[in-house]
């Protein structure tokens, strides 16, 4: 439908906007998931959309990095709502989620070494979706008597994020097996969720 | 001492050139320990050398932000040196590790924030001098009965550089109060690093 100047309807262009975004958003969690180098004008291609419709969305690549992290994020989100970590014993839902959470770091794992090149703020903070439900998952731990509470529960949320992404960092640079990447996650963060320094410690 | 051809003797020229550099990195440390964005011409000027001999020896930001950083992690191997953690029981030279390490990233927090322009590879790269120190500890304690050994030593490396920088990253941010940085790391990295899942946790 077009007005009396000629151009498409209002609406009919912000959908057009909506569906190129979208492809542009998809391609680029894909891509960058093959190829954490991959440039502008591949994810363009690969979106079926030209250079100029993907620039006036994404002016810069870091905007599409972070854009591809948040899509990513929520498929990661979803997943851990599959994995029903919202129930039961938190130190069983917590192995549950080191599962969940590591085959979405696999499956995204290009796309993560890319994520790189955002600062560690901007990329946390596209992380938000999945945060919110560790977080959650910890305030139920602490509430049943499971998980430690002599650190703030934001630290330990923040712990649960930095070694996950350690863990993903180390397979990508050969220091940790991705076989037993899960083991070893779900290993370290019992501990670092469940105990405290004990009296027994020589301190 | 001039050559025939009236330029500077060799040797007297390298003996400039290793002066810049050693002004030019010990001015990046400052600097961007001060102000993480700070301009490449603001380290030239403070270092007292020219844009032009600026990037003869630093290309790129990047290049000069990992020798600042590369200078930073000595002083803090240095310091650690100084802390004393190859002796005697190893959870408590754990403790002087944690207080001697983040007093080193509250020197050089700026320095870190900036660091985050690096990929996460170079920047750990960069950090060798501390990583093999903390190596060393870990291996005496896992000798000595005190650290576990269910995880590979590598890993408990990576756990303690992370958590080290999460932390940091948390004061940056607002998320974790700076004065009890010190307590909550020692925390977390004593049961990370000696405990493991007993047989009583309900898995």
């Amino acid at each position: 439908m077009l007005d009396v100047a000629g151009t498409a309807h209002p609406r009919r262009r912000r959908a057009d906007a909506e569906r190129s975004i979208a492809s542009i958003v998809s391609a680029a969690v894909e891509i960058f998931s093959r190829r954490p180098d991959a440039s502008m004008t591949e994810i363009a291609a690969a979106a079926g959309v030209g250079r100029v419709t993907l620039y006036a969305h994404f002016p810069s690549r870091e905007v599409l990095l972070e854009a591809a992290v948040e899509q990513a994020v929520a498929h990661a989100s979803a997943a851990l709502h599959a994995a029903d970590i919202d129930d039961g014993s938190a130190v069983r839902a917590l192995g549950r989620l080191v599962r969940s959470g590591w085959s979405s770091i696999e499956r995204y794992q290009g796309l993560l070494a890319a994520g790189g090149e955002l600062s560690p703020a901007r990329l946390r903070a596209r992380h938000a979706g999945v945060l919110t439900r560790i977080e959650r998952l910890i305030a139920r731990g602490q509430a049943a008597g499971e998980f430690r509470t002599d650190v703030p529960r934001e630290w330990l949320v923040t712990v649960c994020y930095s070694l996950f992404h350690a863990a993903a960092q180390e397979v990508r640079e050969g220091r940790l097996d991705a076989a037993t990447a899960t083991e070893v996650l779900e290993a370290t963060l019992v501990v670092a969720l469940t105990s405290r320094p004990g009296p027994a410690d020589p301190r």
